[in-house]
């Protein structure tokens, strides 16, 4: 048999909207060999998957999994199950993300109502509410968390408030801010979430944590109309995550990847997910005080900034292209391009999971400070 | 920090229907450090996995690529694509697969002609054609090429000329058959093809390789409604995978799943594929005899038995459950048990990927011979 050339990349700090690195521990956990998904070793590693999952997404649903796919096939999932057609949705849209989410709800045949805000600023909670009192019969809002597109927090507490009121439900993606801010499932009262398995979570991609309230699966079990896809399909997907349970087949899991998030949720659990987001908070901090000292302006009031995904306007003598290029290049460090109307102007500066930490701070500023 | 548990696994040889051990390298490629899905590094690697692809599938068609979640995805990826609300399909159903197919097509609203033969048996050509001369409308037909079910093969060839002849296209399930036995797309005229990861891949389960052909293309960019997907859509996803052309962002590539399968891809094409295909003939035929001398019979006729998985029905003195756990406790050997009708009856004994060595059928044998 022919040597074949082995698979090597470089070690580059990840510090865009995504991929970021993962915690120490994660690759080892990949490398172990595969076990079949229904081994019993192999169910024990689901079982706590998910303890730790519910851990995560703040819930005790029993209906939270890891989706076998990345965090835009758990967006699809969300609205896959919970829209039928003609169904009433309300769409918030002040990203590239919300748009999708957007596109997602047309592609199920919903009928529509956008709440937008302008890029770079949160949904207003008065324009969700106004929704709603023009269209009391919206059976869904959908809303993003942390929008990674310009680094806006929407209020995803008042929205589900708001939601709760006119007794429709909440889609929520949490795809940048899981692990990263607080995410409050059922606190808030939040009906469906989804996130990804990278970025405050620590792991790597390729994997997407979701979670349905009672009412979510209440109302999924009683549509009218098959769930358009059987793989997605929330009450077959179920039984294959069901704790203790006889678990029939259903997809054959991607065992290494599950290796990969139980390295990353033990880790979690282990620091504390209150001290995962104060971490994000406080080299947040450190950044933003460099930063500024730099002369280097935030694009998103502080009141509304995401910790972990920072939008930094280019400041004059920083070409956008070349000045990525070189870092990438130059220092292996990655940092994310502007989208939309802010291509060319801003850069996106992601602080997540493994690369929350003063080191790396020091390792992009002394970069720039070079560039 | 406190100190986390590693996540450690056995190594367990995968005799069943999947997933199967992986080959030499494709861990390891797996433990290299995370890229953006827009690196440039990155960008090469997926299209070097392409090109492998293309030769895999025997294909030259450009619409070929890793859809990154499990074959059943992949499957998904195929009927939500190519079926509009009300197109007449002929499923061709003889295993749980199959059924599995014409579930899929059920989802979106196709009209179903069921061509149905008993499990064990092989889809009769006469069946379709009859279908075809009974509904010369049916736009499409699918079928499963190697019935993990039941250790069954379908003439795909076969089939698909008579689904030229009435101007349908032919969705081909190729989950157990893809390096293992023969899959001719070009040749054949397959339109849309889907795969996995592991088995005759010999990369770890994850990942759907799929291609499509330009009719089934130019029908997907026809279609009256949009395709109740975003994230599946091939005219969408086909730019995210196109050689050398300006990448738009579709979704985060889970890098380390692409450098496994760019591992196993390399491997394959080392050794060259009609190579792998008389191995696994070659393997399976020191298996059947070796089996067959021990007084085991196999549940399919030789005529229609794929190589690459042997459904063998249990001898006398052999107990279903209490062997299968033996073989995993005592000598870390999994096989698949019997489905539907027949569980209880047989075993589902995969010889794949990794494992089409004497060494890995050895020490199958030295186990039941101490059952």
């Amino acid at each position: 048999m022919s040597q074949i050339q082995a698979v090597k990349t470089s070690e580059v700090l990840l510090l865009g909207p995504g991929p970021s690195n993962s915690f120490s521990g994660v690759l080892q956990a990949m490398s172990e060999p595969a076990l079949s998904h229904l081994d019993s070793d192999f169910l024990k590693i689901m079982d706590e998957v998910k303890e730790h999952l519910q851990y995560l997404f703040r819930t005790s649903s029993p209906h939270t999994y890891i989706v076998s796919g990345p965090g835009s096939l758990g967006m699809e999932t969300c609205f896959v199950n919970l829209i039928e057609h003609g169904d009433k949705i309300i769409t918030c849209q002040n990203g590239f993300f919300g748009d999708r989410m957007h596109e997602n709800a047309r592609r199920y045949g919903a009928e529509i109502v956008q709440v937008k805000a302008d890029w770079g600023k949160p949904i207003a909670i008065e324009d969700v509410e106004r929704a709603f009192v023009l269209h009391p019969d919206a059976k869904l809002i959908s809303v993003v968390s942390a929008e990674t597109s310009t680094g806006v927090k929407n209020d995803i507490e008042s929205i589900a408030k708001i939601a709760k009121q006119y007794g429709a439900l909440i889609i929520v993606d949490a795809v940048t801010a899981l692990g990263a801010i607080p995410v409050e499932v059922d606190k808030w009262g939040l009906d469906a979430v989804y996130s990804c398995s990278q970025k405050g979570i620590g792991c790597v991609a390729g994997m997407s944590p979701v979670t349905f309230s009672e009412l979510a699966f209440e109302k999924v079990n009683n549509r009218n109309t098959p769930v358009p896809s059987w793989f997605q399909d929330i009450t077959v997907y179920d039984k294959y995550w069901e704790l203790g349970a006889k678990r029939p087949y259903h997809h054959t899991a991607p065992s290494q990847q599950y290796y990969g998030i139980l390295a990353a949720l033990r880790h979690i659990k282990s620091v504390g997910i209150e001290n995962l987001w104060r971490q994000h908070e406080e080299i947040s901090s450190y950044f933003a005080e460099n930063m500024e000292k730099r002369g280097w302006r935030f694009f998103v009031d502080k009141s509304h900034r995401l910790p972990q995904l920072n939008t930094m306007l280019l400041p004059e003598g920083i070409e956008d292209a070349q000045g990525r290029a070189r870092l990438r290049n130059d220092f292996k460090i990655e940092v994310g391009a502007g989208l939309g109307a802010m291509a060319g102007k801003l850069w996106r500066i992601g602080i997540m999971g493994a690369n929350v930490n003063k080191a790396a701070i020091d390792k992009f500023l002394l970069a720039i400070d070079n560039l």
